[in-house]
């Protein structure tokens, strides 16, 4: 008689998604019960938290991490989900400081944490400069998702030895992507032609959302450090990739779909491949004209229309669309070679091919 | 033949602060030459946080944390110095936080990381809006000191199952903290009377100052949660006590001492039980100045000075020694219960004397 294997409970549509919200669902209502033993407001700030982070996104982290511990052979699918969760709090944490940095407040078309709290500090007695406090409360907030990543985890029904190093690749993980936040934010103040922009978006983008969900799902079903190189490598091609895509969606996205303004990319002069190629690439006459658009916060509709068509008849979109498909083509290279389960494989090679429809 | 003790290295004067201040030097040159391989800019950035670290500041947690360990019978110092030093690098992400929160560019006398960056910034091409970045920079360099707390901890050399709950402790720590920071933050959208400083000044302080660090040490050295209650209070009581100290020494402190200006609470508007001491206590004619006063951001030293004046007149002053005192007498009867060395009994008997020397 065989064992049937367990179906892999990561390639069922929207099971992880379904799975990982009904978890943190959990988690916020045990914060929130504590909170309350704090104070009311203190109540207020944690509310807001589970509503950032379960109104939008797709679970992307905790399903890349999912799949490699399956791919792996992993199949305690129920004490991994905490550490899957955690990649989710570390995302949010990241947005909501993200946010505060670009003076936003709005996320997914909603209010993010800052815009919650600028509405509500209003009814305050004297409530003053709500937009810092407003600002305050966001950071504090971002910090608590932060903190909540390292206490996911090490809630975690998993052993002692695989928890800590766990936490390891964790805190990796995080000096990894705030030395790309660093680079990120200062890159508006320097030249377009100075920004390693490929490099920023593997720092910003790759590392948290790829390349440490893969090592982590990979480590917690067991798998050795031999594979570490080729998981770097898939996930470094995975997250340049969806960075790019998001660079080219942020100028030519459809806001009902994107759920963010096209025009604030162009406002806040964002330092992106597709832009930094425009500017190679245009003549004389439009390259003044990018120069004066990019950055320009009053930036009307019909000038980002301008901007748009430059961007397309410069040929610096065919190029960023053949950059993306060279680093999907690089990530499918390294897939190939991993020993993960075929499952696994099919679902990893969707994701490569879902980033890729978004744009081609 | 009998064992000669181990003498405590906690009550050598200045030994901890020695101690703690080396390893955190080695622990700032390897990010150091770990964002070095990222980029230089991250590198800066390393290079400030290191500086805000080792700049001020008397190790007063760590001290606290090791003086508890040893008290209960430790014996394995440098193992446990990481887990001390730790408490050290959440204190800091906490005041670079809290000094975006308060406007702050300055930090015991010298720039602190937004002023660091404000300065560094302006050398960038395009430098524009440089105060802000400086306090995005200063917010992802108090996320790193958090993370940096965690992986201290994560990395220090003792077993699993110790770390994990030691990490737990943290967390815990962390969750109390930001909900007094939270609280702190919006008292001042409240008038004084709605404000529970003291409560405050619990959550703000005494847990992640005193009583995580007296939890911590006693659990490091394996004592049992049956002390947890006495610890509490001892730690809660000192906390109080030294905050309610830091309150009267923001107003009547001398700023070459306290190394902040003794103008900017009085100007912030700063809720503490002082102030509502002195408004409660004040004449009307008095109790109006006060309200005039209070949160004035253009105050001169002439009417600070009037302040001043009321505050003792009223009898505000003299209550909040009298409060301070009461405080330091609950640590003392806390303190007394405690089954720890008397070596240790005595250093902390002199912690509490030291508080009220400042004020009284």
């Amino acid at each position: 008689m065989t064992t049937r294997p367990t179906p892999l409970k990561t390639t069922a549509a929207g099971q992880v998604h379904t799975d990982v919200d009904r978890f943190l669902k959990t988690f916020f209502a045990q914060k929130i019960k504590q909170s309350r033993a704090i104070d009311d407001n203190y109540t207020v700030l944690w509310q807001a938290l589970r509503d950032v982070t379960l109104a939008g996104g797709k679970r992307f982290r905790p399903y890349l991490l999912l799949l490699f511990y399956e791919g792996y052979g992993g199949q305690d699918y129920e004490s991994v989900l905490p550490v899957a969760a955690a990649q989710e709090l570390l995302h949010t944490s990241l947005l909501i400081h993200d946010d505060i940095i670009d003076k936003d407040y709005v996320r997914h078309g909603e209010p993010n944490v800052a815009g919650i709290f600028k509405d509500y500090y209003q009814q305050f007695p004297l409530s003053g400069d709500t937009a810092h406090y407003a600002n305050s409360a966001a950071l504090l907030g971002g910090n608590l998702l932060l903190a909540s990543a390292y206490d996911l985890t090490t809630a975690a029904n998993l052993n002692a030895t695989t928890k800590l190093s766990v936490l390891q690749e964790l805190s990796r993980s995080i000096f990894t992507v705030y030395g790309g936040e660093m680079l990120d934010m200062e890159s508006v103040m320097q030249p377009f032609e100075a920004v390693d922009s490929l490099r920023i978006a593997e720092l910003k983008t790759a590392y948290y959302s790829c390349i440490a969900p893969a090592l982590t799902g990979a480590a917690l079903a067991g798998a050795g450090k031999s594979e570490h190189a080729q998981l770097k490598a898939f996930g470094t091609a995975l997250g340049i990739a969806y960075q790019l895509v998001d660079d080219l969606l942020g100028v030519f996205g459809d806001e009902a779909v994107t759920g963010k303004s096209s025009l604030s990319d162009i406002r806040e002069g964002k330092r992106t491949f597709l832009m930094a190629q425009a500017l190679a690439l245009a003549g004389r006459p439009e390259q003044k004209i990018l120069a004066a658009s990019l950055g320009k916060t009053t930036l009307t509709a019909a000038e980002a229309d301008q901007v748009r068509t430059i961007v397309t008849n410069s040929g610096a979109r065919q190029a960023t669309i053949t950059q993306i498909t060279a680093y999907a083509a690089q990530a499918r290279a390294s897939l190939e070679k991993l020993p993960i389960t075929g499952d696994a494989k099919q679902a990893l090679e969707q994701l490569i091919q879902q980033a890729l429809v978004r744009v081609t």
